[in-house]
C-alpha cells in the first residue's frame, strides 16, 4: 500500500484501527494491517478524521488588508453598496499574478490547517473582469496536487446595471472553467429575478448554485424561501447552497421555522460564518436537519481583517457562541465542516473514514474530535488522497 | 545586565529597541545597549510587549471535566444555582494535592501563552470547606518564581443559609494568605446587603474586592449601579472589579449608560468573557473610559467545557465579536489584556514597556499588536521578573 496510518482513533469506532491507502483511496480499516505501506504514520492513538472542507471562501480578494485605508470599525456597519465600493477600489490594483499568488497562499494556509477541498466564490464584474478568474484558475491549477478548489464566478454586483453586458462576463466566467455558479440576489433589485436568471444559465450549464442569501444585517430582505421554492421547481434539489442567511436571525421563530423546513424539504445546505446569530443560523437549522456547516469566507480583505483559513477554529466559535457542551455535539461539529460540508458541495469519490473513499485525511493531536475542538489541536499530518502534504503546520509539497 | 531583548518592536515607538533588564525590572530602553547580556534574545523586529494579565480564573475547579457528566448543552440555560449544584457534586471529589496539581497546569498553560499574571477566584463554602483554598496557595507557592497569582477567596453560596458560620470560613481563608477578596451579590436574597457585608470584611482587612456581578443570562438583577455607589462611599476607589456584568446588556441604553459612567466614576474595573453582548459589557463601557479587560473565567470544569488559559485568543474573540476593524484598536485591545488588565488588579512594580517597571514580557512571532491577534501569532519567548521562562509553548523552568 502506498501509505498506512496505524493506531488510528476513528470516530464512533471502539478500538484503534489501522488505515491502509491505495491510488488516493481508503483501500482498508482493520484492527491490524500486516504488509508495511511505501509510506508510515504511527497515529498513537489520535483522532484521524476527514479533511474539512471550507466551502466558502473568496480567494481572489484575500490578503489584501494593506491596501485598504481602515478608517474606523463604522465600516461593518454601513450597507453592502459600501462594502462593494470600498472593494471595488481595491479591486482596481489586481492582477492576475497577483491573485494567483494571493489564493495560492491561502490554498496554503488551508492545507497545513487540515483543509483538504476548498469552495472560492470569484467577483465577476465591469471593475475586476476576468482578472479574479484567471487568478483563481491560475492558483487552482498551481495547488491541483495537493488541494481541490472549487471556483464558482458570480455577478457580485448583479445585473441591473447593464443586463445584457454583465451576463455576457458572467457566461465568459463560467465557460473559463467554473465548477459552479454564484448568485446574490439583493444586488438586484428584484431578488427573485436574479435568482431565476441564475437558476437559468445554471441549469443550462448544468452546475450547482451557490448564493449569497440574505447578508443584510440591519435591513431584512428575505430571500431563502424563495431560492428554496425555486429549487423545488426546477429539480435542484441537493445542488444549492445558500451562504450567509443573516435574513434568519431578523424574522419571528415561525417564519424562521417555515423557511429552515423548506431547505430541508429543497436539500438546501446553509453555510456560516460563526460570528453573529449562531442560535438563529446554525443550531436552529441543524435541529430541523438541514445540512449547516461553517466557513471562512473572506480572509484579510476589505470585507474583514480576519481569518487564518483555519476551520478548527471557527468550529471553536460556533461551538463557544453556540454554547455548546456535550461531547457529542462537538463531535458532531467536527463532521459538520468535514463530511457535512462534503455533502454540501458535492464531493466526488466520497469523503469520510470509509473504505473506498478519498483519503483526504487530518490527523489530530487530540482524542477526539471534541477534544480537538476544545485545545484547538495541532495538525500532526494532513493527508490530500493518499499523500502526506503537511506536517505540523509545515507544508510538505 | 541580566538580559538584554534586541530588535524590539515596542508598541507607539517608531525605531527598533533594545531593551536591557536587570533584576526583574527594565533598566534601559535605547537605540542600542553596547553591553552583552547574560542573556540575549535577538526579537528580529518582533513586537515586545507586557505580559497578558489574565483578571478572572477559578484554578480550584479548573480542568474537571473528566468528573462531570455532560447531559446536554441546555445545562447553560438553567439557573445559576444548577450550574452551582452540579459544581458541588464534583467539589466534593477535591483534594488539596488534587487543587494544587491542577491549579499548577493551568498557571503553566497561562505562563507559555504570555500570561505573566493572573488572579483565582477560590470557592468558600460549606461543601469545600477550605480545600480549595490550601491548593490554590500550594500552587501559588509552587509557581512563585515564574508567575504571580493573587488569590480572591468568595463565598460563592452566599450568607443567607448560615451568616455566622459562612462569614467565619471566609474569613479563615482570609487569614490563610489571601491577596484580596471577592463577593457575589446575588447567591444572597438581598444582593445590596451582600455588598454591604464584603466592603466591611475588606475594608478590616484592607482588601481589593472582586464582585462576579450580574452573571444571570435570563433575569435582569442589576448589582453594579450598588457597587459603584457603594464604592464611592467607601472610599474604595480603584480598588473594586466587577467581573462578567452580564446584567448591562439587560437594560436600556440610557441605563447602562447611567451605570457605566458610575463605573468610571468609581474608578470600578470591568472584566468580561468575551461570548456574549460584547458590545455592551465591553464597547461601549470602553468608549465612556471604564477600564475594561476581558478574561480566561472557568476553564474545561462544570461552568464550561471551554478555555486555553489563552488571553490572544481571548481578544480575537473580542475583536470579531465585537467587530473591531481598525489597527488603533485592536492594537488597544492587546492593552486591554495587559496594561489595563494590571491596573484593574493593582500589580506592584509597574506593568509595560517603561524604564523602571517589571520586567514582565511576551514576544510575539508579529510586528504589531494588530498583526498578533489576527494571526494569533506564536509566542516566542515569555520574560518572567528578566528570567526567561518560556519559548514557543515551552515551559522552561
Amino acid at each position: 500500500m502506498d501509505l498506512v496510518i496505524r493506531n488510528a482513533t476513528i470516530a464512533g469506532v471502539a478500538r484503534l484501527k489501522d488505515i491502509g491507502i491505495e491510488s488516493g483511496s481508503i483501500v482498508k480499516i482493520s484492527d491490524r494491517i500486516e504488509p508495511r505501506g511505501h509510506e508510515e504514520i504511527n497515529a498513537e492513538g489520535n483522532l484521524v478524521a476527514p479533511g474539512f472542507i471550507d466551502v466558502h471562501m473568496h480567494l481572489d480578494k484575500a490578503l489584501t488588508l494593506d491596501r485598504y485605508d481602515w478608517a474606523t470599525r463604522e465600516i461593518m456597519a454601513t450597507p453592502r453598496l459600501t462594502s462593494v465600493n470600498e472593494s471595488n477600489k481595491v479591486k482596481r490594483t489586481f492582477t492576475v499574478e497577483d491573485v494567483c499568488e494571493r489564493a495560492t497562499r491561502i490554498a496554503e494556509m488551508c492545507i497545513v490547517n487540515g483543509t483538504t477541498t476548498l469552495r472560492s466564490h470569484v467577483d465577476i464584474d465591469p471593475v475586476v473582469g476576468l482578472i479574479g478568474m484567471r487568478g483563481v484558475l491560475a492558483a487552482k491549477e498551481a495547488c491541483k496536487d495537493w488541494i481541490d478548489i472549487q471556483i464558482s464566478p458570480y455577478a457580485i454586483s448583479g445585473f441591473d446595471d447593464a443586463p445584457e453586458d454583465a451576463e455576457k462576463l458572467l457566461r465568459q466566467a463560467l465557460d473559463m472553467g467554473a465548477d459552479l455558479m454564484g448568485g446574490v440576489p439583493e444586488a438586484d433589485k428584484d431578488g427573485n429575478s436574479h435568482v431565476d436568471r441564475v437558476f437559468a444559465i445554471a441549469k443550462e450549464y448544468n452546475f450547482d448554485i451557490d448564493f449569497h442569501t440574505d447578508q443584510a444585517q440591519f435591513e431584512t430582505p428575505f430571500a431563502l424561501p424563495y431560492i428554496a421554492e425555486k429549487t423545488i421547481v426546477e429539480g435542484w434539489q441537493g445542488r444549492v447552497m445558500a451562504s450567509h442567511c443573516f435574513g434568519l436571525a431578523h424574522h419571528k421563530p415561525e417564519i424562521r421555522q417555515k423557511a429552515v423546513d423548506l431547505c430541508r424539504e429543497a436539500d438546501v445546505s446553509i453555510c456560516c460564518t460563526p460570528f453573529t446569530t449562531v442560535n438563529e443560523r446554525v443550531i436552529e437549522p441543524v435541529e430541523a436537519g438541514v445540512n449547516v456547516s461553517y466557513m471562512s469566507d473572506n480572509i484579510r480583505d476589505t470585507w474583514q481583517p480576519y481569518g487564518n483559513a483555519d476551520m478548527l477554529q471557527l468550529a471553536l466559535f460556533v461551538a463557544r457562541l453556540g454554547r455548546w457542551r456535550s461531547n457529542e455535539d462537538l463531535d458532531h461539529l467536527l463532521e459538520m465542516g468535514s463530511t457535512g460540508a462534503a455533502k454540501a458541495i458535492g464531493i466526488k469519490g466520497g469523503h469520510g473514514l470509509v473504505v473506498g473513499n478519498n483519503a483526504d485525511l487530518v490527523v489530530f493531536e487530540a482524542k477526539s474530535g471534541h477534544e480537538a475542538i476544545i485545545t484547538q489541536a495541532q495538525k500532526l499530518w494532513v493527508v490530500k488522497r493518499g499523500r502526506v502534504v503537511a506536517q505540523q503546520g509545515e507544508l510538505l509539497v
